[in-house]
């Protein structure tokens, strides 16, 4: 076998097919629910899934509770402490979100631990995916078109760079916050209206879309007092997110806190991202 | 009173709104269960709604049996004859699908009468909410994001026009087809792949979404046969659209008819078209 | 032979080669001082070149001054009589810019006629080239980036949608002017501001960069008189063009007349163009 | 008076012109070339100029031989002695690309010195004037437009980013190359094809315009040997450069070293740049 996979959701069945369909012998472990199709085998002994492959994929996250592996579609529950006994030198694990000590405890094993949520080019290619589900929450949630809204993105890392791109090219007119002088030149030179993000509360009134990026709070009351009614909130920052969601229901403005939308929107393509990925870090180790 | 409404959804009701906020005297007759804000005066008696303005506004459809007006925010009905028996010279009457022959009876009294949904404008800026709505549906659809797509969209009219801009600005890879060689000229001047309409059977099969606005049949039998079966069909066109919708169903290809998009998925922007249109008509007859 | 060319430019020598590296057999007359690559036949009888093929391809224009065919290239003259005097039924004789006159003489003697030049898509083509110069003249002639300057496009025909969608790409503010509803709607969904054509003189001053696509006077003494001095106009409209050179001059305002872009600016795009609708004229006509 | 600028070329000028338009009392010396208008007082003495502002702006470059100031729009020489000996505490000097050791000995005084040649918004949005720059070269030097062409871009960084989005804007078909894989996300993300700079030799053939922005050879003999000789590279990376000119040139293809472009293409631009980053400086200091 090339690749054994163990637990997780619909996206690691999908993950485990387009490695199959690329042309990987693939094994998987724990997926039962998932209806396969042809070119993956299944096993339900980790021992036998591990034992097989040099390189073994865990779940996007690892574990939930720090004692089982994350692994909805199993019909049998799988311990983190089945993976660790039964790996070794020169095996390579790739995860998603390890938990600290039990990446500790893998590594004791010799094995070779990657945490692949970890990588930059996942987060930017999920960054598209987020950014795409905001944008049909923007559509659902008004009753006006994207095109000719008034949107203010706050902050320009990642997220805020897709999203002014997106809803910028459906016509709203965007203007993004940043702090620093040298984004502020980059939201410029991408053509939309910059501020800083500490004059949010100034300008706020003229926006009936907001995108919040920042995951600390940048919509607090000073802001969102001055905010119009009818003004939405999607803030994709992660927990507790950026926006002061009590204060914004007292005001009878809508937040609404879209967290881990690739998942959600585009299983598939998150799947895809999950994969090149891996690729891409199996084959910075010379593996295929 | 400058202007009075009779009849219509809510896309009429915030029309009132928008054109008291504007400055004008407004009448309102048969919106009985739309929550208007201050500004819009009401009358249940279309003689007195007909009689104290010049512009009279009729609805979008103004009727649906041919026998009353489309009133579905009245506690009453409103006949077409109420109507027609107060009018009279110099009342300009605008109304939207305006069936004909309703419109002769009315031009008999002596008033002008303007079909505002026939008016380019309107349908330009229309299109823009479908296609938000189209990518709405596309989202929604797929469990795959837009970006990196492979998109087909059927005809370069309006609505064409609109579809490809929108999707290719999500990264989606748009082809467009048509037949004539201007239109296919125009389709590479916007950086889109090209292919003639004729053609579609050839290449069906590379498209995950298609985007079809040809009012008749362009995707039959001999192109869903070739075409891929995870492939999505949004059908724009009106009916009965340009997809033969019951052998794409045995085919297993999921295909939505998705009509009268602006009223569903923005509906104030949708009134603010309209609004806008009627400024506009107004304003060629130099009434305001 | 499939094809013969007899006089032109360097456009027709590209063509020649473009059509022999496609596969034709191609004969060239009237080209001696092109620098042939290899696969082009050449021969000094325009009745060698007439008979042997059932295509013949005039440059662009077909003659400047009515007798001579435009041949700068040849060391000898080509009389257009001389063309006339082997054509006959089932020649296809491609021209460009055929005079009326002549296009009847020819077309007496059965042969088929086709102004190549008339075609919409080497128009809509050309205009890319167009643009291209504008923006290197705007680029050249101004000591300020295009990005973040104020641009007016007078005009949204073919010239003024390409212009508009090339210099707001660049990060210019763009205006679009035009007279129909319709088109202030599409430039409108296009993301530019609109106005009517007719208002020019009232926004003119606003404006460091304006581009007239308008074929009869739109920048009079009225418009002129209320541009800054620093302006700079590039007229692309075909002669006399839509600017008051004269009173631009006194102004103080620089006004440059921008004809035959393609040929100059790109005149192998140039050359690509014209193949390409040639091309499609033969293949409409089921020749190739 | 608020600021003194003491020598530098047309750039310092203009920079004096927009501070006195802007509000500022400004003094100049050794501008006495630069027809000034309205606004700025003139000085021949640097003591002086030093001795009545806070703020002191030197040129770009400072210096260009370690011993005199930039000044060749003065008729009389200005030492870099001369400034030094008038400094002190609460003297604020900017300059650009000021030597290590003329900083040292500026800072001896007491004064506090700043680079504004080195701040990164400075660089981003002179990004913006070099690609225009590099357009219009890859305009002038081809006889095809650039929609339509095969642009190579090599590397991701300021430059690389801005030339990726203004090629790809007028229509080319980008590929932009680049090591980390976050940033070859990035590239996929905005919409280019993206290659490992390191594999430019595998695809180097397929390109007809390739900007450099890399400041280390990545054009060498192994690569430039599989490239097309119509190929024109402009190198934009300060010298020496990305392209081994020489092997180029024995190969036959047009490589251009295209440097300074901000202050040649859009002075003024330049100018304004300058001025923003300064204001920017200043009002970090809470100066102004």
């Amino acid at each position: 076998m090339d690749i054994s996979l163990i637990g997780g959701d619909a996206r690691i069945g999908m993950l485990a097919e387009t490695a199959a369909h690329k042309g990987n012998r693939v094994l998987c472990c724990g997926l039962d629910m998932y209806g396969f199709g042809e070119g993956c085998l299944l096993t339900d002994s980790t021992r036998v899934a591990i034992r097989s492959s040099k390189v073994i994929i865990l779940p996007l996250p690892v574990s939930r509770d720090g004692i089982n592996l994350f692994a909805p579609l199993s019909y049998f529950g799988i311990k983190l402490d089945d993976i660790t006994k039964y790996l070794g030198e020169e095996k390579i694990v790739l995860g998603g979100m390890i938990n600290k000590e039990y990446q500790k405890e893998m590594e004791k094993t010799g094995a070779k631990v990657i945490d692949y949520f970890e990588r930059e080019e996942l987060n930017i290619l999920n960054a598209v995916s987020t950014i795409e589900g905001a944008l049909e929450i923007a559509m659902h949630e008004t009753d006006t078109t994207v095109f000719d809204s008034d949107v203010l993105v706050v902050g320009y890392g990642r997220l805020g760079k897709v999203a002014a791109n997106r809803f910028d090219a459906m016509g709203a007119k965007v203007t993004v916050t940043a702090r620093k002088k040298s984004d502020l030149a980059w939201i410029n030179v991408g053509g939309y209206n910059s501020i800083n993000t500490k004059d949010i509360y100034k300008y706020i009134g003229g926006y009936n879309i907001i995108i919040n990026t920042v995951p600390h709070i940048v919509l607090g009351e000073k802001e969102l007092s001055k905010a119009e009614k009818g003004t939405i909130i999607i803030d994709l920052a992660s927990q507790p997110g950026g926006t002061d969601f009590e204060f914004a229901a007292k005001r009878g403005i809508k937040a609404i806190a879209a967290l881990s939308l690739p998942g959600k929107v585009a299983p598939k393509s998150a799947a895809t991202v999950i994969f090149d990925t891996i690729s891409g870090i199996l084959d910075e180790y010379n593996l295929e």
